[in-house]
């Protein structure tokens, strides 16, 4: 979840790297900002000191007042949006407007526009269009290769770079690859890279994890930073060097102290999943896999298929919403549901045991529950989740979960599917070939 | 595409409301920021002046001194992040510190935590945990009813409000609907009211849409604004007035409208989504459902039973993943599959019809597709998708899609959900009883 930014400057007056998101569309919440995400991830794996974003709307006067504001106590904007032909395209001229700047025409961009249009057969409207082709005399363009708008590199006052990009996704990261990662490692790399290893964690949670290694969250180099979702807790071990090599030099030894000391809760690293670890563990030891399901209601099933390569190990569920459809598709006797509940230990079993048999797989997860927020009951409360697992040699788990009562229809059974995942993991871990 | 924000002042020394969002994640990429989307929705819904957003790393000392700055130019802060019990949890203690006040402990939210915790199962660490409870002396508290760490309201200097939540998108939300709203509504409000009616498409793109309502998206009062999703487009109704019926009054004629021009298209209003307007079609028929899922492994029948309610008309389900499956489960014939391929009109009707009569329903939705990376061929490349629906007085419907082939093995299955359930939505229209 949290990390100090413990690789950069601590101190508050550093200059370092803003970026600045133009467009009412954000403001109005249409659109979430994945531009910034984006660039965050490209500045941070560039080693740059990032500190601040931020967002504004499509308004002259505003824009120019935050870019001047910028330009006081950072060294290099990444601005996006704002470049197009409409009215509500105002980056240039704002910026512009901050340093009491004029902007000229480039007349071979005009060129170039007239030829993209022409190829995409779309109608000129030279008023609204050629606004593209204006910028400051000693900016340099960013060529868009993707679309009309160019952005530009421009340094109005000694010291402040500002470069420009359109809010386009595809034509910001296109020209970013293309001209902004050679120029940023050309004018404000400090000769050192950024390298990244992540662990991931189930059946523990963030601030249980947190507490054991309080001391590694203290590391500068390598940083160890902890990120909670529902259900999976991750780790980010990031080292700073001179080259990838000794970045993974650096990482190397905490990597191996977590995992000797998690080996149970860690199932994988960096794009591991819990669904991916299992259907390659699966595939290892050629075995496939089937679910009865209830009230995960396919969300299980579907947590598998997500994943390529699903086909390899799994075949098929039931998903026996209804008791009839328990009786009929997976052989539950009446008796049993009627003595035990549908919800119970008993029933979960017999499930998993069936379909194992019925849809002839080597393992079977079953799952019943009450994921809310109707139909619980003193006895059977909402979260009250009964698991069976069911395997080869009449290897058979029964688990029982409550889940706490904070929790809605969705993360219930989300976290009911993340349990069945995780404990047919260790099972496997337990049981390895 | 771009708005203005046409209710909004444009004078940009007017005071307004910003979002704050703090995490060292966000700065470094590793997540996208989309609390500041939903709440930038929720403010232009109650029709505040939202100018700015900004976005900040763990660091206490550069948090103080964001705030500081927004202080002097806002009359509203929303900050998420940054609440927890782990070290890099700052904002309480940084938004202090911008005022120089000091936290006091509140006892009973540590009576509060404790139960949590205990009802949930984790263990207490008093000193992490208990920086959850301290709050500046005035300070009003915002109620966490899904997590350990509550918010607060606090109006550190005359004219300033800040609110504070949780980065966890699930309390967030919650914490903001059960005490932001109303509190925004009284103090923040300028005598007039925003109200919004969202209408919801599916079958039509936002930018055919956009095209066809251009004059109404220009529109100052009410405003007419479209959002995009995977498979679905909202158009967003927002009127201004002295109260929510003069409001009302105010969309009625373009909601009317729209509702005319574009019937087919429109399946529901605000919170409503194909799922839930499916299930109430069927409660109100007493029809029962069922799934034979391939393709989508799950993901149609998760996409009903994540609503309650599901169980009064969702029976269940076969995913028959393997061809295998196919023939054992649903009786489909070796000879059909060998000739015309599982995935063909000819295997997806079987499915249908066999899933139908087996799981004892009204309705059946059989899909069997090549969601991808892998298995597609120049006859039957990925993205190809055979849809059935198969129903009362033997109707039976086949539908072929072809998805882009810039679309991903995760938007294929979501989009041939949602045709599922749209296609099936509009046949139930036809025949409605």
């Amino acid at each position: 979840m949290k990390v100090n930014l413990k690789h950069q400057l601590n101190d508050p007056n550093c200059k370092g790297v803003e970026i600045l998101s133009i467009g009412s569309e954000l403001l109005l919440g249409n659109i979430v900002n994945s531009n910034a995400q984006w660039i965050s991830e490209e500045l941070s794996s560039l080693g740059l000191n990032h500190f601040r974003q931020s967002t504004i709307g499509d308004n002259c006067e505003r824009i120019s007042k935050l870019i001047k504001e910028i330009s006081s106590r950072s060294h290099l904007l990444i601005t996006t949006g704002g470049l197009g032909p409409t009215p509500d395209d105002l980056t240039t001229e704002a910026i512009a407007n901050s340093f009491n700047a004029s902007l000229s025409e480039r007349e071979y961009l005009w060129d170039g526009i007239k030829k993209k249009l022409s190829l995409s057969g779309s109608k000129l409207n030279n008023s609204s269009l050629k606004k593209q082709c204006f910028f400051p005399e000693d900016a340099q363009i960013i060529n868009n290769p993707r679309g009309t708008a160019p952005g530009m590199i421009w340094e109005p006052i000694k010291g402040f770079t500002i470069m420009t990009f359109p809010g386009v996704p595809s034509e910001m990261k296109e020209m970013w690859k293309e001209t902004a990662v050679d120029y940023i490692k050309n004018n404000f790399s400090d000769g050192f890279v950024f390298f990244s290893n992540t662990l991931k964690f189930s059946g523990i949670g963030e601030s249980t994890l947190s507490e054991k290694i309080d001391n590694l969250l203290k590391l500068k180099n390598p940083t160890v930073a902890p990120y909670a979702n529902l259900g999976e807790v991750k780790l980010r071990i990031t080292a700073r060097a001179k080259n990838e090599l000794e970045a993974r030099k650096i990482i190397k030894p905490i990597k191996e102290k977590l995992k000797k000391e998690f080996s149970e809760f860690i199932f994988g690293e960096n794009d591991d999943d819990l669904s991916s670890v299992l259907i390659n563990e699966l595939i290892k030891r050629k075995e496939s896999i089937v679910f009865a399901e209830s009230c995960t209601g396919g969300l299980l099933s579907s947590s598998i298929t997500k994943k390529s390569g699903a086909s390899q190990v799994f075949k098929g569920s039931i998903i026996s919403y209804s008791n009839e459809l328990k009786q009929s598709l997976l052989n539950i006797p009446e008796f049993l549901i009627k003595k035990y509940g549908a919800v119970s230990e008993e029933v979960a079993q017999e499930m998993a045991i069936n379909a194992k048999e019925k849809l002839n797989s080597d393992w079977s997860i079953a799952i019943s529950g009450i994921a809310g927020p109707n139909g619980g009951s003193k006895e059977k409360p909402v979260g009250l989740v009964h698991i069976a697992i069911s395997g080869p040699y009449n290897h058979l788990t029964n688990i029982k979960k409550i889940f706490s009562s904070t929790r809605n229809r969705i993360e219930i059974q989300r976290l009911s599917v993340n349990v069945c995942l995780n404990s047919l993991r260790l099972i496997l871990l337990s049981t390895s070939k």
